[in-house]
Order: structure tokens, then C-alpha cells, then sequence
């Protein structure tokens, strides 16, 4: 099915960008877990838009309701429901693209898929939903961090040419001192640069980011199609604009022989990226994901009109530069309920 | 759960390497097609072992039997399940590592996950497990082909150091003309050379596969959690050694601006690699699958005992130096598996 | 998964009797399909409480909202959520019961599996969260009619021993005219004053649904584990207080000789209640449910506590005397749901 | 998916009645323990043909081999898969069976659903497949037993017109002693002269199983959709002939007041049958199934014709008089599969 995902504790989105909410179902949460809402406000505010220069200009406050699933504080064991409505929006900025299909958006494929699509904003396609997975994924942090000591953070590790090398190596304590969080504070100051210079020109940027799972336990992913990778895979290319994932030594390791790339039982070296066989080791599990630059650009580009004809057009709206800064508490939420889902598959193993 | 991949139809893995006979079972495989045997066992033979100076010496007939889901030649409906009797096991080889975890190998992992396991040959975490998922990716195949003229076809693209550039924009025909199937005929000579040399070295390689899938029709995958990238990745990530995975520009897509990457909708460009918004386009789809070299080398390694000390140990055995060439069958299977899903599912769309 | 239902068309439910809103994501609808609000209000209408004498006293408007999946009037292909305000609640009627278990209710069982539990008025365990199940029905009946004439209805055939005999004779036209939703005029009225006298006593009465479904074509159902009478037996029982299910001539029919039962490919018998092998055989799908008296009586009750022990007490609050009238449009409901995920899964069965 | 059930074991199901075997792949089954080979073998003798006077006169061994999954006796976490060849088959009885469809059999449907068909004994509609269904309860029985002491017990409580009254106030430990599997040594006798006097007459009978689950813990069953009393009517319904499920008080129940029905939390009545609110409450688990008489009968009867055109004829083979006796072990069979699914699926409720 399209909207779910996760087998043990199952996240159902709903919502469209221009409609009046966006909103997430968890439904297999433990009961009896006091959760926090101010945490899940503090994630929800590091994804939300108008955050910095670097964003775009829209404000949203994504204030959310938990409507369902929560008494007195803590967790019935029934599915929670968490809304988020939708307060800024500009349907207008879109009239002009009722029958144009922008490049690098889905506008073209939901219409051809199904036959009628809102043309607002991208509608159900809008990166806007992941709001609500934030949402969900905070709280599947806080079952983490409580139950089984595991941390997932994400930083920003390339904004176009600009990369920073060996980013598991360096400390990541300040990625959030900065509007880019990336953990290099001068490479931080060149990004930001980057993507505001870029912003001025009405272009836009890609770039990468980093994420580490730390303190999994040794033995969670399944051996065979529900390897931790591959789920951890799917969770990431849900992601608008994700193009590109690795784990551990990943494209560059393909490039090694074995006796450079094995991880001897005995060091300190992780080039499989904490998963072996599809469990993970024990040790850091350490990913790569690669966005594209955002497709919704204020230059003038050659576009498919509904008539199969092309036209040249210039978007109007209020579109980020540079998505990769606020797609860091998406990595880390879409990882944190992947992990989840297979904390709780693996409670039932070993007779 | 673990051993199932597929909601509309649904691949379920069985076997062992040095049980009695590794399996399948496809479950949603529409009636009345007339499945082609011959093409199933020419999939087989591809990816068996004992092929050519690049793969190990191992020899498998890899024989198939049908027992379930096809009468008179024609598929009914039931669940079809194929059978691949192991016949050339040397179980012996192991007797050496039955207390030893071998660096890169699951043996560490399923320890502790379940506390027990097959050390012959790794048990469920073998590779001659993908031996059935080609006979279903092989019936998958036939399928999109007579269906929907859908073909998938994947090549080597690169051998430790030696990379084919613009590799999507060679002649593929002649890829399966030489032992690492490689489209480009004179730096497949240098990757033979280059795997050859590593083996006698007792070392590994890894390497990348390419691969594409053609006259796909516009609409494929779901706009969310099940979009047709992320379903595929998931897939492509259960195959053993995958370390990356990458559609369209990817990582180098990442660099650039989205005034370059953007597929103007007039244009041939496919930066895209054919899926927008988690939605086939109509155009190739276009990935690239990074492996890591072999773990199992024939060097000295140090390596991590059941009690928890190490040792250094040279492992015996037949093992490919090279996994590549025999994975490209194994990377169009996959794929087959995953196209066929979202086929089946997007019947049932428009009202 | 505890909170969803269907394969092909996924309805997820959530809300709580005491929380803000019940609510529902349906996933999987097809796009384009113009929906009828007004026919969706009319369900919940028939479902609602203090519809009449019968029912409780309780009011609620349930007036329900489409936040997601609708654009323009028409289907999207995005999930459909739909939220239903609960605006009618007297919490303070539980405040007795926040350490009493009720007889009947699911007040210990959840206390045992979740340790915590919502009690006033049982929380997710109560029939309130089944308005949001007929809206999704609703929904569904709306499809099945449209695009394949499947209609499907309802009765009351037995309110305590006032027993309809040959139910599927009757002409059923007339149900919906009097309060207890039963097709014969004159034993609709003996249960009206049955169950008036029943709740004067403070007792409840318990009853038997008639439910049939016309036109359903050849095919649907699965032929092993997901049968139509399965899937549609799942979801029957998942509905509050049933306690019996049967298909065709049922309990009856076991007690015959096969030569009697057998429905001979030429005449009109249809003792299979048409399904036959799992699979709809053209004739009218004849099913026949079994309702336990409503738990919550208005008489002392010996009760289990929190801490072990038992107590005589009377429950307080608005409840039904007999909720069978009042669950005839949520056996349609869940027979509609069932019905549509088998006609979407049909559509990609033959090659 | 047509042909597995549940989902934290999932019990994938595959073969017909004359193809080579029928088998079944377990999915999710923990590791590490050790398996009783004979007790497999000993269910599957209670469910073979050719027991007694009261089954058909086919003779099948039932012997079955595990291909995957277990490795010195002791599952492995790998997928366990178990193999039963057919070996006692006559295809010719079914020549005659081509172009006509039985009575009461899937023949019909089959056809019409897919267009092609193993005409011969019903193919995957036979319930021969229900074989290796056994093995897998078998295994599941032995995991509830060692693990929660839960057991499982089904006996006949009627043949045609021979009911025995109060069935689960009787003592059943006799109840395998009979041919008949009834717990009344009297009624027993006469059951089995009633299937022998019928069989005689080439006519057959149904029946009624009741079935007994002891020492459930507290807390199975999810409150709303996954029902244990919802997944185990899924389970039973897809048994081949079953046409009635009652738990508790059932069809009798529904015509009591509440004051009668309702299970004070204090006393020992068991009218709920052992599940409250969708959830096991700590009581045995009653439950009652109706089976209709065995469909092929060797009378004459009128049949359709895949002309159209109706026919009278009469069946040839060794068929069931009644098929309620042989079925007792496929309906303990699937109760412990649903139980050990939800007994698994426990295990990570509670924070």
C-alpha cells in the first residue's frame, strides 16, 4: 500500500500540502510510554520552513495535536494519531501550473498515474507531509533513547561542491549551532554562502548528508529480504529528492580489495557501516544519502504543458534553495522508525 | 518478515547453502501465462557457479524442478514453488570455522541474533540462495516482457579501480559476450585480467553493476512509501554484499545545480533515472549498484572467536573472487521481482 | 497490526470514545471516483445513537470531515482520512468504574495486555470508534455500486427469541421503516417492544443480522487463506459483541446429507450462501451473524477490581439496550470494506 | 496474498492434490528449538486417509522431510520449510471431471477466476494441501506447549443429526479412542454407524467440531482488527467446508438478556467462550465450527458443464463420508498457528 510503512509499528501518513492538515497514524506503539511533546516540537521546528536564510521564506508553525492514543501522558497501546494542520499556504502561487508539469516534480506522473491530480503545491507530493513523519519519528527516538540507549543524528556532510571529507571521523556536537548543520564550522560558513549566493542567482543546490545510528544492539535486520540496509533503504528513498544511498564504505569500498575492506573481528575499522549480512554488528551504523538540487527553481525553464506541448516558464513561489539542511530531521526520523520497527520485531527471536 | 519480499506478488525465500535444495515460492503470479522453462534455466545458468575463470571452481548443475502453480505448461493461479537441489557442497571446507566468525560474513550476526547457526557455508546467509530468486526473477521477466514490453538488463560497469564512464550510453548487446559482463570490450579484458590476478593473490574485488529497464510505462511506484525507487532499493539491498545504490545522476547529481540537473520535460536528458516522485516517467529507469569485495579471501585475516579472542586464520574453500559478473543476473532479477509488484498494483488504479 | 484492515484497500482506524475525534485513513482508493458526502452522512446516520427508542439516549451529531484524498469533489489516489468530532461525551459516568472491571467488557483484558487503559467508557474498546468504519464503508458501497452493481444489506433477524424464520425470503424493502431495521412489519414490532420492556428492566437483549450481498460477480475470494468467507469472517468478528458467524445454510446445513446440501449447478438452491471454495459463485452472498446482549446493564453486577476482589455495583451512563438494530450498517460496512479489497485484487488475476 | 496466513509467523502454503507435493515454508518461527520430528508425523496420521471405516480407502503415507530451517534439531531462524510428496494419486477418477463442475467443489469458480484449471481431485482447492497445514501447527502446538503451556484440543461434538449437548462440560480424553473423534463413547458408536449406514447409501454427512484452548495467558488479541477471536474465524473459515464459527455462548447467547449472558468477573461461566473486547481473558477458548457434508457424494446429481449445458451424473473415487472426523486435527492445526501468532506478536507490547 502506498501511505504505510513498518511491519511491528506501522506509520500511516495522510495530508496533502494545500489541504487542511497533514497527519500520521502510528499504530503498534507499547503502551505505558510517557512521552514527551515538547521533544516532538523541537524536531518538528527543525524541519519546519523560515527557519534561516538558507530556507525558504514560508512560515508554518506546525503546531501538532495527538488526538488518539495517549492518556494521562503516556501511550494506551491504541494507534496515536498526531495532526498537524496546514497554515501558510499560497494556493494562488500554483493557478499558473494547473496544466504545466514542473520539471523534477511528480506533476507529470500523478497525472498520468491517476488521471486528476491537485496541481497546489504538488498536493500529495509535497515534501510538506514529511512534517508529520518528523512528528512520528521523534517519537520512535524517545522509545529508542529510552529502551535500548540508542541516538540517530544526521548532519550535513556536501552542499554541492562542497564536501567535507571523512564526516564520521569528526565531532558532531556543533552540527546544530549552524543554519546548515554541518559539523565543520567553516565549511558550514561556505555552504551557508553557497546556497544564499545560489538563492540570489534563482538556481538551487543538492548535496549530501551523513547519519549515525549509535548503541544498536548486535542482531537487528533481518537475513534475508528485510535486511536492516534494505529496510533502512526504503525508509531513506521514501524522502523527497533522494537519489543516492551507502552504507559504510559503500561506493568508494567497491573499489578495494577484500583484504582492505574486510573488518577484522578485532579492530576498530567499519567499513560494512555497523550492518553485516544485513544485521547489524554492534557497531556505528553509518550512512550516506544523496539529494538533488531542488527542482523548483525561479529561472526560466522549458516545461511540459497538459496539451503534450512545451512552453518556457518561470515558477513563482516560495521554494528552498537548498533542501538538505531541513531533510536532516527527515533522515533522522525515517532511520529512527526503521529501527523501531525492527527493535520491536526482534523482542521475539530466541525461544 | 524476513523471508517474504512482495505485496502483489510475493517471493518467499527457503534453503540453505548445505541443506538438501534451496527454493521459492511466488505467490500472485496471474493464471493461464505460459511460462518458457528453457529461459528459466538459461537465468540459472548465468549466475552458477563454475562459469568461467573469474568465478569459483564450484561446480551446481542448478537444476530446477516446478512442484506447485504451473499445468499443462501454463501458470493456475496457485502459488508456484520451484526447487534447486544443492549438489556440490563440501561442507568439510567449514569444519574450521565453526567456532570462528569470518570477517564480512553474517557468521558474527546470526550468532547473536539467534544464538545458533549453520556454519556450513554461511546457512542462510549464503549467496546460493539467490539461485531461486533468479528462477522467479526469471518468470518475472517473461511476464513484463509479454505484458508490457518491459526489459531489464544489467552489466558490470566497474572492477575494483577500472570504471566504464557514461556507462548507460554504451552498446549493451554485446555485455554477455565475456566472462565479467562487461559492455565495453577492451576494459573488459583489463577487468578479467584484474580479477584473475587479484585471485591469485588469495585477495577479492568489488565493483559496480549497472542497470536499466526499458519501455517502462508512465505510473509505476507509489507516491510515497512504496515509491518504485524505494521499493527497488529495498530489493536491490537484499542481495549479499550491496554497499550503494544510486538512480539517474545520484551521487553526482548531488553536486550539481538543479538549473543542470532538472529533466527539462523537451529534453533527452534522464538525471532523473526515470522515476520522479517515487513514479516511473516513462523514460529508463537507470541505477547503479555498488558491491564490496568477496569477504571470503584466501589470506591470513584476524578474526573474532565464539570466546571472544582472536586469532589470524587463512579460510579454505572455493570462493569467488570477484562476485560481480555472477551478481548482474541476481541485480535483473530483483528488479523483475519489484517491476512485476508495481505492474500488478497499478492495475487497479484509475476509477 | 492491531488497528488495519485490507490488502488492496487498507482502512486504518483511530480515536478513542473519550478522546476528541474518531477517525479513519482508507489507503488504496482508486483515483478519479466523484464521491456522494451526503450518502456517506446518510450511513452514519442509521449508525448513530438516539436514533430511537431502542437506542441509547445518547447524542452525537456525528457530522464527519475529509481532510485528505478528495480534490474537487473526486478521489485523488492519495489516502482518504476522515475525522468524526466525538462532541457527546459524559466522561464523569466512568469515574466509578476507573478500578472496576465491567462484565462482558474489555475493561480487564486491557488493563492486563496494556497496564494502563483509557476507562472512561472503554476507551478504543468501544463501538464509538465503528462510526468511522461505516463512513469508510460508506465509501466503499459507493464503488462497489458504481463499478460493478455489488449491493449489499443488512437486517435484523432476531432480537432475543423473537426469531424471523426464512429471512432471505422476505422481501426486504420495508427494513429501514421501522426502528429495529427488520423486513416482517409485525415481528418488527414484538422486538421493538421486547427490547422497550427489556430496558425498562435495565436488562439488554442480544440477536441475529441477515446480510446479503447481490451481484457480486464470479471470482472473488482467494482460494486458500484468503477466502471470501475468510476475509469477510475477519471482518465480522471484528465488530463489538458478535459471537457467531455463518454462511449459507450454516449449523444448520451440518446437520444434512450432501445430497441434500449440495447446490446442483442447475437449480436455485443456495445452500453454499454463495461462496464456494473460498470464491463467489454468482448467487446472492447470504450471511447470518450472532450478537451477544449489550455487557452494560443498568442491574447490579458482580464485578472484579483492580485489586482482586469482587464488589456488587451498578453501572451508570447511556447505554444501549440492544445494539443490534443499531449495528445493521456496520455489518454492511465491514461486508462493503471486504468486498471492494477483493474487487480490486481480482483485477489482476488473469493474463 | 491468496496463500499465506499471519504475521509474526507466516505459514506460506503451496501444491496440489495431483502434483508431485504439498508443502509449506514457516516464516518468523524463533530460533533455537529443538523440534519433535514424531509428534509432526503423529498429527499427520491423524489426519491421513485411510484411517478407519469412517474415511476414504486413498492411502497416503503423509511422510514428510524439513528441506530448510533446521540444523541439528533445532530450528535455525531460517525459514523452515517442509516438504509431503503425493504418492497415492489416480488421476483417471477425475477424467470424467474435465468439462463438468461438482457440486458444492471449487471447480466452477476456479474456472471462471482463472480461466484454467487442474481438474484433477480439485487441484489446489483439494484439501489435501491442508497436509502440510497440520505439520505447521504441528510445530506451532509444540512451541505454545514448552513456551506457555498452552494447549490445544478439538473433538467432534456432532455427525448429522447426532449432537452431543454441553460438549465442553464432557471429559475428552477419550475422545481420540473412537474413529469418530467424539468424546461421548455412546454417541460416538452411533456417530460412526450413522457415516458408515450414509457412506453406504453413496450419500454423506456433516458435523460439528468444538474445540478447546487451555491455559491462554491473558492478553492475546489486538483490540480492534486483529481480534483473536477475528484472526482465529479468518484461520478456521479457510478451512475447505466449513460453513459456521461460534465462540462462547454463541447463536444461544444471542437470545439471552445481558443479566443471563454477561460473565461476572467473580464465577466461573464462560459464555464470552474465553476472548472479551477481541482479547484472550485467562478462560479456555471455546469454539464451535460447522462443516457441511462432504460434497462429492456417489449419486447421481445434476451438474453444470463448461458448456453451459447441465448434466446428470455421478462421481467416481474414494471420497469421505464425512469429513468431520479427519478434520479435527486441521482445526487444532490452525488455531495454534493463529495462537503462537499472536503469542509472538505479545511479546513486544508493554513499554
Amino acid at each position: 500500500m502506498a501511505n504505510s510503512i513498518g511491519k511491528n509499528i506501522q506509520i500511516s501518513s495522510f495530508g496533502e500540502s494545500h489541504g487542511p492538515m497533514v497527519g500520521v497514524v502510528i499504530d503498534g506503539f507499547p503502551s505505558g510510554f510517557a512521552i514527551d511533546e515538547a521533544q516532538i516540537q523541537a524536531e518538528l521546528k527543525r524541519r519546519k520552513p523560515g527557519q534561516s536564510s538558507v530556507s525558504t521564506s514560508r512560515q508554518e508553525a506546525d503546531e501538532f495535536s495527538i488526538v488518539s492514543g495517549v492518556f494521562e501522558g503516556k501511550t494506551t497501546g491504541s494507534p496515536i494519531a498526531i495532526l498537524i494542520p496546514n497554515t501558510n499556504q499560497a494556493p494562488k502561487d500554483y493557478d499558473a501550473l494547473k496544466d504545466l508539469y514542473r520539471p523534477g516534480h511528480a506533476d507529470f506522473t500523478y497525472q498520468k498515474k491517476y488521471g486528476h491530480r491537485d496541481h497546489r503545491g504538488g498536493g500529495r507530493s509535497s515534501a510538506r507531509i514529511t512534517a508529520a513523519w518528523v512528528a512520528a519519528g521523534a517519537l520512535c527516538k524517545q522509545y529508542l533513547a529510552q529502551t535500548a540507549h540508542i541516538t540517530i543524528q544526521a548532519v550535513v556532510a556536501q552542499i554541492g561542491h562542497i564536501e567535507v571529507d571523512n564526516i564520521f571521523e569528526l565531532d558532531w556536537q556543533t552540527a546544530e549551532n549552524n543554519s546548515v548543520r554541518c559539523p565543520h564550522p567553516a565549511m558550514a560558513l561556505a555552504m551557508q554562502t553557497a546556497i544564499e549566493t545560489t538563492a540570489a542567482e534563482g538556481d538551487s543546490l543538492g548535496g549530501q548528508i551523513a547519519c549515525r545510528i549509535q548503541n544498536c544492539p548486535v542482531g537487528l535486520g533481518e537475513p534475508v529480504f528485510d535486511k536492516l540496509n534494505a529496510d533502512l533503504a526504503k525508509a531513506i528513498f521514501s524522502i523527497n529528492a533522494v537519489k543516492g544511498l551507502s552504507f559504510g564504505s559503500g561506493f568508494e569500498g567497491a573499489k578495494r580489495k577484500g583484504s582492505q575492506n574486510n573488518d577484522s573481528g578485532a579492530g576498530n575499522s567499519n567499513h560494512d557501516g555497523g550492518i553485516t549480512g544485513g544485521i547489524s554488528n554492534g557497531k556505528d551504523i553509518c550512512l550516506q544519502v544523496a539529494f538533488k538540487p531542488t527542482s523548483s527553481i525561479a529561472l526560466p525553464q522549458t516545461m511540459l504543458q497538459q496539451n503534450g506541448e512545451t512552453i518556457t516558464h518561470q515558477i513563482q513561489g516560495r521554494h528552498d534553495p537548498c533542501v538538505v539542511p531541513r531533510a536532516v530531521p527527515i533522515v533522522e526520523a525515517m532511520c529512527a522508525i526503521t529501527l523501531m520497527d525492527h527493535l520491536l520485531l526482534n523482542l521475539k527471536y530466541k525461544f
